[in-house]
C-alpha cells in the first residue's frame, strides 16, 4: 500500500513502479489523451505526487508537447490507447527520433487475456493480431517493452534507460490488467549513464592533438545539434569562451551563445554568407562539434569541408583528419581540446570574424508601411530578450529567424531534419510546463498552425503566457518558394485566428490582435512585452513575400526534386 | 502530350496514368496536404478534367475524409508527402483497413537518386533508410507498390485493383522524379473483379439449403457491414422484402431499410432489447448476412448464436450448421436463399416482430425543461428525412442514435471496430462531396471534435450545407461511462463552438447557436431544416448523462479492461 497525496491509501502497482521510474528521470507532467486501456493507469497518474496529467486535444499534439518537453526537461512522456491512440502519435514519434529527442511513449493496451483470445477487438483490425501497431512503432523506437505482472521492473527500467541514454524514443505497451498489477516501489535508483571515456583513447587524442595544432596558423569550429542531445553543451562553451571563431549549422542554433564576438553566423553550405563561410571553410583546422549535415541546413550538401583539416566530435569518439579515437565522449573530448587551445593560444586566433556577422540594426520601418516579412522578423529579433524560448516553425519563421542573431540565454526550438510543419504549435505546450520560469515565442505560419491549431484551446486552458505570431500569409509560402507559386493547392482555408483565440480562451483573458502594419506590429508587440497572460498577434504579410535565406534553400530543393 | 481543361499541351507522365486510372474507378476528389516531394504531382491534379484536389488542414483530416469518401463513392483517395504526412495520416489508413474501407493513400517521395544515395534527407530519421514508413504501412494496407519509369503500369494498377476488389487500404510511393517520367495513357479498361462462384458450389448449396428449409418452421436474419463491402446489399434488400423478421449489428445499420415493418431493432447480444434478442436467438434458422461480431457490437460477445441452425454468408463463401460451400459470392447466395424462401414462404414467417421495435414517438418535451441526451437524440430523429447521410461519432451520439429507428434511404456512417473519436468530423467532408445531392447530418462530442476540429475549417471553405451537433458536456462522457465518471482525465478545455465556427466561417454564412434546453433545440433544428448553408448547434448536456445503449456497452467494456 502507498498513499496520494492526500494521505488516502491505495494498491502500490505497476503503473505506479512506472510512475516513480518516470518521475526520477526528472519528468513531472505526462501528456496524452484518455482512452478505455488507460483509464485504470490514469487513476494512478492522477494519485502520483510528482506527475501532472495534460490531457491534449489530440494524440500528435501530445506527441509534439512530449518532444517540446523533453527538449528542455531531458525526457518528456506521452500516454495514449492501443491503435486509434497510439497511430494517431505516430509521425509525433518518429520525429523525436529524427531529432534525437528522448520521449516514452506509454500505450494502454486491452488485457492478456483479451490479446490472447485473439478477439475482435474495438480499435483494433479486428484480425486478432495485436502485435501490428508495436511492429510499426518498432521502426521509430529505440527500446520496446512489455511490462507483465511479474517481470516489469526489469522490462520497465531497460526501455528507460535506453531511451534516456541513447537520446530516442522509447516504447512501453502496458496491458490493462498488468498495470493494475501488485507491484514493489524501485528498490534503488536506476543505472547512471556509463562512462565511456577510456583513459588511453584520452591520452591518444591529447598527443595526436598536440601535434596537431603545432602546425595550424588558424582554428574554427563548426557546432550543430548532437552537442545538445550528448549533454555537452557547457563543454562548447568553455572552448569558444577562448575567442575560438564559430558558427552552427541552423538545426544548431541553441547550442552556442549568438551574441558572443568570436560567432559567426549560421553555415550552411553555399548558401551561407560569405564570411561565414570563408572562416569555416578555409581554416586551417575546423572542429566539427556533433555536426550531422543534412539536405536543408547544408544548402543541399554544398558543404566543402575537407577531411585532412577535420577533427570531427561525435558522441562516442573524435577523430583527426579521419583518424579515430574511442572510446572517447565529446565532452570530455572538448575538455581535451579545451586545455590544448589554452596552450596553443598565441599563434592560432589569426582569423577573426569577419563584418558581416554583426545584428544588423533595426530596419527603419514606415509605421504605416504594410507588413512585410523582413520587418517582422527584424522586429520579432528586437522583442525577445535573455530567457526566452523561442519555436520557430519549418517555414518561413525558421528560416526569417536564421538571417538575425539571438540574444544570450535564448534557446530556439526548431525542426528542420523531420520538418513536420505545425509541430512547433504543441511543442510550446510542452517547453512552456517544463521551463514555466522562462517565456515562450512562437513563431508559426497559418498553414502550419492549421495542423494542430487545436492545441491552441490547451496553452489557453493551462494559462501559459506565450507571445504567438501567426504569419497570415493565406497558404503554404514555404512550398510556393519550391514550386507552386500561384498554385491552388498551397492556398488554405483563411481564418480569424483572433476569432479563433477568443472561442478557446474560456477564462476570457488572452490578447489577439490583428497587424497589417509595422507600426501596427510594433505597438503589439510592446503590449506584449508586459503581459503576464496569452498574447496571440495574426500578422498579415503577402502570400509572396520569401525571406533570403529561404528562397536559397527551396530554389536548391526544388532541383532536387527535379529527374535526373 | 495531352491537353488540361483549358486546351494547354503538356506532356503525359505517370502522375496522369495513375490519375486516369482513379477517374475510371470513380474517384472525382483527391484529399490531402502538399509537401514538397509532391508538389510536382499536385501540378498534375490541378491539370486533370476530372479529379479536383482538396487540401485538408491536416492528414489525419484527408485520412478520414478519404474514408468517408469511398464508404459512399466506392474508392477514396489522399494525398501526402513522405515521413512526417505520411505518418500522420496512418491512424486512418489503419481504420479503414480495420473497417474495411476501400482507400489508396499516394505518398510523394524524394527522387529515386536521393533515396540511392542514402543521404540525410529532411522527412526522414536521417539514417539513410527510406524504407522505414512503407514498412510501417505494410502492417495496415492489402497491397503496396513502387511505380518506376520503366514499370509503372502494371504496379499501379495492381495496387488499385487489389484495394477495389478486397475493400482495403493500398499504398502508392510515388518518387518525384519518377511522377514526372513519361508515360503513355492506359490501353485497356483495369480488370473487373473476377467471379468468385462456381455453378458447382451454387448447385450443392442451393440443394442443401431446400433440405435444410423444408424442416424449418421459423426464419431470420442478422446483417452486418460486410454485406455493404462486398457490394450485396440490393440482393440483400430482395430477400428481407419477402417479410423475413432481420436485425443489424451496430456495425451494420446501414445495410438494411430501418423503416420496414420486419425490421426488428439492433442485436447487441446480452444488452439488446428483448424483442430482438428473443427473435434472433430461437428462431429455428438463422441466416448471418456478412456478420463480423465485435466486442463493442456485441455486449463483449454475449451473443447467443447455435452453428447448428445457422447459415452463414461470407463475401466468398456461404455454410450451412458449419457445411461450407465455395467458392460462392454473397451476393449469389442471397439469391439462392431468395429463391428458397419464396418457395417455402407459407409455413415459414410464423415467427414476427414483437412490439418493441417500433420507433417510440417523439418525447413529449417541456419546451423550458433543460436539454438532456434522451430528448437530444429523439429530437434529431425526428429532424431525419430520406436521403440524409448521418455520421455519428463513436460516443453518445452513436449509442445515443442505436436506440432510434433511421427513416428509409438514410445512410448512418460510424466506425464501431475501429472507434476512433473525431472520425465522423473529417468524414462528413468526403461524405458530402462524394454524395452532394444528400444532406450530411454530424453528430459528435465536444472531445471527440476537438480531435479533428480544423476541417470544420475545410468543410466552410467548400460550403457544405451541413447540420452539425456538438454535445457539449464538458469532456469524453464515452469514457466517464467506462471508468472514471469524475476524473479530471476526462475533462476537456471548453470552447465556445459558435465563436469557432464564425472565426473559420471566411464567407460568414454560417449559423452557429448554442442551445440548453429542449425549446432552444427544437427551434435550432426548425430553422436548419430550410438553410442551404451550413449550421452547427451546440447542444449542452449534462456530463454524467449517458445514453442506455453506452451504459450496458460500457458497463461491459469496464470488466473487460479489468484484471483476471
Amino acid at each position: 500500500m502507498t498513499t496520494d497525496v492526500e494521505g488516502r491509501e491505495y494498491a502500490y502497482t505497476v503503473a505506479d513502479y512506472l510512475l516513480d521510474r518516470m518521475a526520477e528521470c526528472g519528468i513531472r507532467h505526462l501528456f496524452g489523451v484518455p482512452g478505455d486501456f488507460t483509464l485504470g493507469f490514469l487513476d494512478h497518474v492522477e494519485r502520483h505526487p510528482l506527475i501532472a496529467w495534460v490531457g491534449t486535444a489530440n494524440e500528435l499534439g501530445a506527441a509534439y508537447a512530449a518532444d517540446g518537453y523533453a527538449r528542455l526537461a531531458g525526457l518528456g512522456a506521452l500516454s495514449t490507447t492501443f491503435g486509434v491512440g497510439e497511430l494517431s502519435a505516430l509521425a509525433g514519434v518518429a520525429g523525436s527520433s529524427a531529432e534525437h529527442v528522448p520521449v516514452l511513449h506509454l500505450v494502454g493496451a486491452p488485457t492478456i487475456a483479451t490479446q490472447s483470445a485473439r478477439r475482435a477487438t474495438h480499435h483494433t483490425l479486428g484480425d486478432g493480431d495485436f502485435d501490428h501497431f508495436s511492429r510499426m512503432t518498432a521502426e521509430v523506437t529505440v527500446a520496446q517493452g512489455r511490462p507483465t505482472a511479474d517481470g516489469y521492473a526489469a522490462e520497465i527500467d531497460r526501455v528507460i534507460v535506453a531511451a534516456r541514454d541513447r537520446r530516442l524514443p522509447g516504447y512501453l505497451l502496458l496491458a490493462a490488467d498488468v498495470a493494475e498489477a501488485p507491484a514493489s516501489p524501485p528498490s534503488a535508483p536506476l543505472p547512471s549513464h556509463p562512462g565511456v571515456t577510456t583513459a588511453e583513447a584520452a591520452s591518444a587524442f591529447r598527443s595526436a592533438l598536440t601535434s596537431r595544432l603545432a602546425s595550424a596558423r588558424s582554428l574554427a569550429v563548426l557546432a550543430d545539434i548532437l552537442v545538445s542531445r550528448v549533454g555537452a553543451e557547457e563543454h562548447l562553451h568553455r572552448l569558444l569562451g577562448l575567442g575560438v571563431p564559430h558558427a552552427t549549422l541552423l538545426w544548431g542554433r541553441r547550442v552556442v551563445d549568438e551574441s558572443a564576438d568570436a560567432y559567426l553566423g549560421s553555415y550552411l553550405g553555399a548558401a551561407s554568407e560569405t564570411a561565414v563561410r570563408t572562416v569555416i571553410e578555409d581554416s586551417d583546422l575546423l572542429v566539427l562539434a556533433g555536426v550531422q549535415f543534412t539536405d536543408l541546413t547544408s544548402g543541399f550538401f554544398s558543404q566543402r569541408i575537407e577531411p585532412a583539416r577535420t577533427i570531427e566530435l561525435r558522441g562516442e569518439y573524435a577523430a583527426i583528419a579521419g583518424q579515430r579515437f574511442e572510446p572517447l565522449a565529446m565532452a570530455d573530448a572538448l575538455d581535451i581540446l579545451t586545455d590544448a587551445v589554452r596552450t596553443a593560444d598565441e599563434k592560432l586566433f589569426l582569423v577573426r570574424p569577419g563584418g558581416g556577422a554583426d545584428q544588423p540594426a533595426p530596419l527603419a520601418l514606415s509605421p504605416d508601411a504594410p507588413l512585410g516579412q523582413a520587418a517582422l522578423w527584424s522586429e520579432v529579433t528586437a522583442f525577445l530578450r535573455a530567457g526566452d524560448i523561442v519555436l520557430a516553425d519549418q517555414g518561413t519563421s525558421f528560416y526569417g529567424m536564421a538571417g538575425h542573431r539571438l540574444p544570450s540565454g535564448v534557446t530556439l526550438i526548431g525542426q528542420p531534419l523531420w520538418a513536420a510543419i505545425g509541430f512547433t504549435l504543441p511543442a510550446l505546450l510542452g517547453a512552456a510546463l517544463a521551463r514555466p520560469d522562462r517565456r515562450p515565442v512562437l513563431l508559426i505560419g497559418d498553414g502550419a498552425a492549421q495542423l494542430t491549431s487545436a492545441e491552441l484551446g490547451t496553452i489557453l486552458r493551462h494559462d501559459i503566457p506565450a507571445v504567438i505570431v501567426v504569419v497570415d500569409n493565406g497558404g503554404y509560402t514555404v512550398e510556393r518558394a519550391i514550386h507552386g507559386l500561384q498554385e491552388q493547392y498551397n492556398d488554405i482555408a483563411r481564418w480569424d485566428w483572433t476569432a479563433l483565440t477568443r472561442a478557446m480562451d474560456a477564462a476570457g483573458t488572452a490578447t489577439a490582435v490583428r497587424v497589417t502594419t509595422n507600426g501596427h506590429l510594433h505597438r503589439a508587440l510592446a503590449d506584449a512585452r508586459d503581459a503576464d497572460t496569452l498574447t496571440l498577434i495574426q500578422a498579415v504579410v503577402p502570400p509572396l513575400d520569401v525571406p533570403p535565406v529561404l528562397r536559397a534553400v527551396a530554389a536548391a530543393a526544388s532541383s532536387a526534386n527535379r529527374p535526373g
